[in-house]
């Protein structure tokens, strides 16, 4: 939506909206095809939990929960919330194992295999090739998340919910794309990721992990191309709703280092706390993300405190340390009671970095990137105390597209899911409140970019085949008895070929009848009020060839 | 021991005894290092521990701890006893994650890497290969546990504990190598072992597991050799200490087949019942293990109990089962508190079946036979009310050999350890009672047979260079980052090469001053009362060319 409208609609609230409208949401052919196995039947059920989402708000002064949605970069499943595999790694994380004690431990959630998509899918309820996100690159791109996209801070503010964002956002450099664009009310956020905070740095060159990037590093008579490592690019900003960005910790002309990265991260956990605390005084429900930098991080310790050590394993633990301390501030201003802290990481790690970095494949084979498991499988847990009682697990598939729809419809919001495009995002809330066993979905569709790579249906995963090579080609794994995706069975591939290939098809065919939406374009740090001289020029730059 | 002083012994604790010596324990030179350092430190632990057990067996009436002692079969760390895997496998283990929670969880235990030496390596305390001791072959050998090693159960009984054995045994078809003549008083288990019972059928055969074996799945006119197949192999036995055993379950001429290898499984379910309630009964405290065949097993169930369907998995969620069955028995005895259970696999899985079997690598890489994580890696938990906390766990390092020293000194029957040559299992008593951190090693030899392959220092781990390679060749990993050991680092092989020669040579040293003892010879098949014409004739063939 447009910034300005959505800047007006939050001060008439309940009286007029863009969002709402008439018919159902449009779903994927997958899910219509699930739907007229089992339509009835969810029917019925979703009277029952109407009824009890009515309850649990009525219990609480009709306010719905407040949702605090902490996200985890580049992190496999099983390095949090789980001691036997804290033992394995070295790396302790017992306030994450904990919050997964105290709640719904997801087993089968699956996210996009990057960061950006991740973070689109879950704002957005959508496949994020659908709105024409892939993984926002490094420098400037002049792109980002669409001021046409709807977002659940969007959805959640049209009820009435107070919004934030700190941390992480990576959707972008272009300015209909900033969080606080996009349905928050306030935000501090990075313009870009890690690969500028904390790569682009002397240190991590001398701790061999980026040679060849800073100056002092190359000394090659024959390089012409001054613009070819990125510059003067943006660091940390922070913005209220409607207003422009400012970039806060840096001087003109000053180098970007290892220890600014440090403080950023020890900034954000300090205003992840702050705005918990001004939200918790506000007289209405509120929605509020902490998408911490950490563990990424490319320099080793001085003084290991993981006995892993590696230098992603030890800000593991560092930032599973600032975890407890986030969820004790909860407790200490009561409000632990009708919040949901949702905690979950936006895909695998780095698996380039593994043997020196202290994480590793562990379970699942592949990372970032990938369409492996090792890629789209990560830690999720949901805390949500009187509703979810402690201590459980559920093995249903969940994509993490389907909080953006089980978070609106636990805030009353639903009818402001758009109408007029593919929702992909299923509506889990029967799964929160009865339990395993009540998912709405057996099936994923695991993109990398723009490409369709695999797709999963119960326990079977197929590796599509390459363009022209027949469905009998293609691998199909059963992902119980073989995790790491090593042994297909042609057996799978005989009877599942034709049922993965209608699968595909069916998908195929929802995208023919609704096409995908363009990704949103611009021009890069457009509304933020302090560029730096550096910034102004790399800025020229990428315009004088575009 | 011989079998008839074995006998007379029994009948005369406290009086005299063969084993009791002057001095101190003969140890590897790696501890005597170690003790050099720690020595002080601990004399003055083991005299708080020494305090602590003789409370211990006061509040008993003055009797030592029960020992039920549970091991299972070729399974993976993380297969058993982790919800979060269990979900990962599609293989539930509800009654075994109880058994986990309710005391100690061991998460650095390890093995041998095959079925027989670990077993060797916890019944005598020494590594195997100082007694002679690699995996027993298939089919008839004429070798076994020599009788003058000193098992726990010949050490337990000298205290006065009774003993009993129910299920796998694997130490050889020769008479003094059966466990009722080392010192079980009772025991039921087959002469051999699974793949006999569980993948030489023709049901394995039509389950594509074992093809060409049975004689309707060859048709081969060049065939000359009739032995070249193992055949009239003894099945399962039973005896009491001093006597012949008694085959069970096979008359003449029948076939062996998966229904008859169920019914074993069921049969020693039933027995392991049966053996605790009768020495629930006696006046004495006891010893008693229950080694399962299962979850072996190479043919497909027809129904799926299990989520993951595969032919070992389904048999391990059975055999959970089983083990809540014989856990519930414990406590309606009026059993668990002066009991210890532990329960613990012997090695890791069979990877060759990967993939179809249900089983796979999961996190450590290898299985069964190697010296990677995935062969000597496994789970091992611990309950002892009242003694040990719930919910504890453990990330020192201890070897299987170490459960005989620890249950001897739990037992006060520690002077009856011999002291005539290597004992390679330390008295892990003080990691027991005053937790994690106090392993008495940070170290493991970890062999294939009789080759040395690796070795385990704290997080470090050299698989040794070929003979004539230099050490700098030889590839270490470190274990918390990267638990696959797929990524050995050069730095580290570099400064600890040196390191690892030194403590191979201190091992080496050891091994030239006590060297190592023969493996058992003699006839195969001797002591069995029945044995069926087939039987006879099979051993009458291995006699003609020996």
């Amino acid at each position: 939506m447009k910034v300005l409208s959505a800047f007006l609609l939050t001060l008439c609230i309940g009286i007029a909206n863009s969002f709402a409208q008439d018919g159902p949401i449009i779903r994927d052919g997958e899910f219509t095809f699930l739907l007229a196995q089992k339509g009835d039947e969810w029917k019925e059920q979703d009277q029952r939990i109407d009824a009890r989402l009515e309850e649990i708000r009525a219990a609480n002064d009709g306010r719905p929960p407040n949702i605090l949605y902490i996200l985890i970069d580049d992190v496999s499943f099983g390095q949090m919330g789980n001691r036997t595999l804290n033992y394995v790694t070295g790396i302790e994380t017992p306030n994450i194992n904990e919050l997964a004690g105290e709640g719904l431990s997801l087993m089968r959630m699956y996210t996009e295999p990057s960061c950006t998509p991740t973070r689109t899918a879950m704002l957005t309820g959508r496949h994020p090739v659908r709105a024409g996100v892939e993984e926002v690159k490094v420098a400037l791109v002049g792109e980002g998340l669409s001021a046409e996209e709807v977002t659940i801070a969007e959805i959640l503010k049209e009820v009435g919910y107070n919004t934030a964002h700190v941390g992480k956002w990576h959707q972008g450099d272009i300015e209909q794309a900033y969080p606080h664009n996009q349905g928050f009310d306030w935000a501090a956020f990075p313009l870009h990721q890690q690969v500028q905070l904390s790569l682009m740095t002397r240190e991590a060159m001398t701790a061999n992990n980026m040679l060849g990037f800073h100056a002092s590093g190359q000394n090659n008579q024959f390089a012409i191309d001054q613009r070819f490592k990125p510059y003067g690019l943006v660091t940390g900003v922070e913005a209220e709703a409607g207003a422009k960005a400012r970039e806060v910790g840096m001087d003109p002309g000053e180098e970007w280092t290892q220890a600014k990265y440090e403080e950023m991260n020890e900034r954000y956990q300090r205003q992840i706390l702050e705005q918990l605390e001004r939200l918790a005084g506000e007289d209405a429900p509120f929605f509020l993300q902490y998408w911490p930098l950490y563990p990424l991080n490319f320099v080793y310790p001085d003084q290991a405190i993981s006995r892993n050590g590696g230098f992603h394993a030890d800000k593991l633990q560092l930032l599973d340390g600032w975890i407890g301390d986030l969820l004790a501030r909860v407790d200490d201003l009561g409000l632990r009671d009708n919040t949901i802290v949702v905690l979950m990481a936006d895909n695998g790690l780095m698996y380039h970095y593994e043997g020196t970095s202290g994480l590793n494949q562990l379970i699942y084979r592949g990372g970032k990137t990938q369409h492996l498991e090792g890629g789209v499988r990560t830690d999720a847990f949901i805390r949500w105390p009187g509703v979810i009682e402690p201590g459980n697990a559920a093995g249903d598939i969940i994509h993490v597209s389907d909080l953006f729809t089980t978070f609106a419809r636990i805030a009353d919001a639903t009818d402001y899911i758009p109408r007029d495009r593919v929702i992909d995002g299923l509506d889990q809330t029967a799964l929160l409140l009865e339990g395993e066993g009540n998912s709405r979905r057996d099936y994923v569709y695991v993109y990398e970019g723009t490409v369709l790579r695999s797709v999963v249906k119960q326990e079977f995963k197929m590796h599509l085949p390459a363009p022209g090579q027949p469905g009998a080609a293609a691998p199909v794994f059963n992902i119980y008895r073989d995790p790491r995706e090593e042994h297909p069975q042609v057996g799978y591939s005989l009877w599942s070929g034709a049922s993965f290939q209608d699968m595909v098809k069916r998908h195929q065919l929802t995208i023919a009848n609704h096409p995908h939406l363009p990704l949103g374009k611009g021009v890069p740090y457009e509304g933020i009020e302090n560029l730096r001289p550096e910034s102004e020029l790399t800025r020229e730059v990428f315009a004088s060839w575009q």
